[in-house]
């Protein structure tokens, strides 16, 4: 059984219902912090997720009252260790290897399915290029937003300045990033990063899965589609995304979805829509 | 009298004072649905009127109590009849029939003149593609936004995921786009999809006829080259925008419509500024 | 001494200290109107400071009532009686020449320091191209905001129009480039334009230098590595830019400033760190 | 019948036999210049053998001794007498003429089949900016072209400036362009511009229905595909061309024709292909 | 030792000596046709000798008289064979499979160490898309090249469109896409498609082994970053591509390297280069 | 008189006649290496020309046996003792130091005249950079062209590598790169590098001037004309690139050079066109 790879992980843990997927950042003593081992297991588990068609939607939260304190110390410690060599190919090395740790964040624009993200308390430093990668943010009353890395002397490099800007007011992130201050979840979602504030984490899950639930009960055909093609508009102009999705939908929309949405609609019954394939099926 | 072109119409009923030309989607018994014949009419219209210069702003509003239900169910089934033969050359035919429906709303970004949009009621799916072309757009407090698509299993297609996310928060779009949930008024505003909410259709269409009679009033060549640059700047960099600017302004910029704005202050009476050509004069 | 240069200009005027320059438009009794002068003085004192890296922060703001009235009538009337000459030639010297005025405000995004901006009264016409082009916006409650041009009967072209759609939404864009109409400082805010709003002239600039001192209080590798990315992520799509920033990385990434930012956390002082070099040393 | 559309042009003389349409420029007394009727005609011919599937290939050759001489005279004379009236409209419409005479060679590469050009003689001026747009060129041993705009006193603007550097070295180009001078025939054969030099017309023009029969003879979905592809990475980047291309063949590369080839070739018989349907089949 | 893992593939044999890593297509009695394994081997062998920094250039030839048939017909069949269920997800599902197809020959290209590939006969379908992507191309005199997709009824899909069109005339191009005809070793040189025609296999395996050796004594962070910047200005302008190069030198230009170069030069012997650091050590 | 300032470089000599600047490399007993003061009279002397509009074209030459051995040791020497300090903010001056040099060479695709290069002998290093920055290039039998950087441990930062691959077939770029080889004029003609190779430099320099002059004769607005869109369309896609020409001519063409041209052709006299602007004139 597929699903079985993803039970091993030590930084998060996974359980899958109802076609939605819960990812848990699971070390609530440490604060969550990205440990060597989270750059791995994260990206593995929305790509596994992903390729075997586990879910249509996936949420992520955590445990404890932080979301995440971001990259954990020995990151910095290892790398500060291996700053020794010779420098060309230290360098190069370097950038190979902040290539890598911006991939595990890559995976969540790139998987076919929704991801949304459920924060509470402090949302710091790497947790922050984490959850502008996720295509919504919901967080509780006490939730609050921190660019920390300017603060330690370094630029963030794992997403937070190429994909915040396209998500809250410019002037608002440069702010934000040349302090390194805290943004308060009210100042959050008047500014678009966050769809919702909540009073509590409880009450957060709770209407975030309502959401994973409708989605879930839609085509995952045309969720996908609609996550293809907002994340290739922003990337390309109107008339390139115009043509892209007109070139999408000459494979991709076909009858059998919108006559099952029909039907159903007619008969007021759920709908019932086949899965995406696997990617493993070649 | 070219204006005679525009009588015709059996979807929308077209009037020109003032400058101002008003467009109605007149079908309210039906929802002001669109059908095939919408889809020929509208874009034939706003390009009749750009072409002979007919008026310097466009105001689109619907008759009824809401303004569109979207694609008409009648298009869907013309579609769906249509699904059978060789399936390649059927799906080149699909690609260049969503092209085609997507190029009505072109219409309204390509036009030279600012078109102006103010819904009441329901603005669904296809109505939602349709203003997201608008310049801008204006609401009654009982109207609500919906991207109707994704519920009836097919990824909406004739430019909303291309344009809205361009209007409001992306984290925003995707809920909406992957829930297929309203938006409401009050949301729509504090989104910016909206510039203003107003409490009825009637106080709506005062207040958004008084702005367009201020556009009216200034060069059409100002207002023009302001509508050009903007959409420009959507699909480029900053640097390529910036070096446009300045090569339009070689030609556009010429000193007679300043020259009559600055006297006109000095005698403190509205400047008169000639219309655009038309285009047909060649 | 380097900052002597910085003392002969006629309108604007500078102070630089504790890593803070703060740049004063200085003509308040012609509502510091944009003369010929201020096109040469104001690119030449933001480049002059940063290419001796004289602050790690700049601070723009003005001396009077009004923040800026935008271009003096002077420049339209030098403008009007070069147009003569064989017009082919006089399009392209005017093409260079909008570009140089554009070049102006290039400057103020090009500097690898952060640029604020704190307006009162009227930012009128080429002030509200003037401020788009800083990093972050600020604003008394009596501040208003107008695209002056339109009404003067041409298209605002040197940065408005291609910088303004990256802060605030598009359908407003639109409507105050085609109305000319005030926006107000509430609007400006809710619209994302400025970061905040104050009571007074004194309360905003004491608020403003209090994040200017903050950012100065930064690594100045950290800070431009911020500006130079978000400058970056806002032109290319964010594959390109997530590539950029590693490789960004790969050389401006090193040690010495996280040390000292880790050491100072640890000691519980304020961290000190290096300026930037100065562009001068070859 | 939709062909008779086609045999009312005055510039233009159209056969279609097995599928390849042959375009003849056909007034070789006065060269084959572009007076205003072709313009207008030889968009509309290509682009209705395109829509109504009328062949899988266009050849155009010219009758004469010189496949044309470009712009002719009377258009330039025209345009001269247009120029007054308020210069900023004028310069606004003389945009939008420019743009309309591009539309019809930008028609050459926008229809689904390929389009061959065979020429002799003199290529002048304007026939330079029709070339660059077909897919292949040939010509005669006495063929030459030249780029005649410069010594006129005006840029070419209908296409040779942005479609000649993407056919030949950039070096020729730029020599070609700023003296104007004639480029024999071999020299536009080393240079890539023509595929083939033929000895005499007769001989070419055999030789190239012989290339447009082969191609005639494949599936027009396959040849369609290709030339979208090769227009669509002259304009985007590899990553870029090559997920279009997967997304094109979600829906195009259906089973039928690949069998058809498969089987053909296994009985040792011509495949018989589909045509494309029509576009008008709505 | 990691080098084990490169010998147990069934399509490829792998060689790796004084820096170079020889890797030949060894079922010539199939005409080294790409079956499925060849799809998987290919990627992974050439990654992993980038990952480990195994060699400083790779070269590719094949065993027997073709350099390779292209596609094996088990690839098509399998394809066939797949083609049912519910269409849309299918199609999603092809559209992945074309994906990965392309990313086993994209491996070429975003390997660190140059690839050269020496072909000799025909070089078929696939196989042009592979060298295509390879950096230079050298052949027999007997060597011919087709784009057989367009014959066999299917576009292209797995490079050739995309990637050709960088390295030969357009013209060309099209016309070898539209016809499939061979193209013979003669065109291919004069073309600029390989860098040059020998006599036989053995003659050009020992030329292109010794302009391996010349790129293999040479700095491989020197080479890399040629090979960086080539596939980068390809896709990017030149303006960006000059900010990337300047970007990139100011990590990966560092002096050792310099100063080995010029005392070897002073010493008159060879330099000795460090080798690039393996991808792997985290 | 502005040519005065034209007089004093120390690396440079510069005549101007019958419209036609001429610079020669004058230091060819040192190979005409370019030293630090090459790299700030080059620009200054030709944006200098460009400014006071002196010339209607450019050519450049060099005295000696060489065209040039480009980079001067001593600048290397100088880069190679400023390796110390702080390793972040040296890498931050570096890139500055590289985007200083390659600024040199881009004045020469910046200024509105075209830039003629001839060469004889050694064309290496820096000196590959810089004509590949020029609009088109001469040389004699003995000429040859190497990248040398490679062979020196550095990969070449000032243009080559993103200038070339628009000049020359990519694979061919690349083994020049990768191997540091010479490239013969036979080669660097029939590649396109160069348009054509004289038997010396006495003869090359008269066919030279000879093309000169005859680009000195035409209008220089429509040679401007065509090098501004020659460089545009290299950088934007065919789209784009028309759309700027159409948007460009509107102010660029008016009738007075038309006429001229006209009347001198019917006349069979030379034309007498007016120069450009000079861009000083504000």
């Amino acid at each position: 059984m597929p699903t079985s790879n993803l039970e091993s992980y030590s930084t998060i843990a996974i359980s899958i219902a109802d076609e939605i997927a819960h990812i848990q950042l699971c070390r609530p003593q440490e604060m969550n912090s990205m440990i060597t081992a989270f750059w791995t297991e994260l990206p593995e588990a929305v790509r596994y997720i992903d390729e075997h068609a586990l879910a249509r939607v996936i949420v992520i939260s955590s445990q404890g009252k932080h979301f995440s304190a971001g990259m954990d110390l020995s990151v910095f410690q290892n790398m500060s260790a291996s700053f020794n060599g010779e420098p060309a190919r230290r360098a190069e090395a370097f950038r190979r290897h902040v290539l890598k740790l911006q991939d595990a964040f890559n995976a969540l624009e790139q998987v076919r399915m929704p991801v949304l993200v459920a924060v509470q308390g402090g949302v710091i430093g790497g947790a922050v290029d984490m959850i502008s990668a996720c295509d919504s943010r919901y967080c509780t009353q006490d939730a609050f937003f921190c660019i920390k890395e300017t603060e330690i002397g370094m630029t963030a490099d794992v997403g937070t300045l190429q994909r915040l800007p396209h998500l809250i007011a410019q002037g608002l992130v440069r702010e934000l990033a040349y302090t390194g201050r805290n943004m308060m979840s009210q100042e959050a979602q008047s500014s678009g990063l966050v769809n919702h504030v909540y009073a509590d984490q409880e009450t957060m899950l709770r209407a975030v899965m309502k959401i994973a639930k409708t989605i879930a009960g839609h085509s995952p055909m045309a969720v996908a589609g609609c996550k293809e093609m907002i994340n290739y508009t922003r990337d390309h102009n109107v008339a390139d995304s115009l043509n892209y999705m007109a070139t999408w939908q000459s494979g991709m929309l076909q009858m059998p979805d919108v006559m099952e949405a029909m039907s159903a609609g007619q008969q007021k019954r759920q709908p019932m829509f086949e899965n995406l394939l696997p990617k493993t099926v070649d």
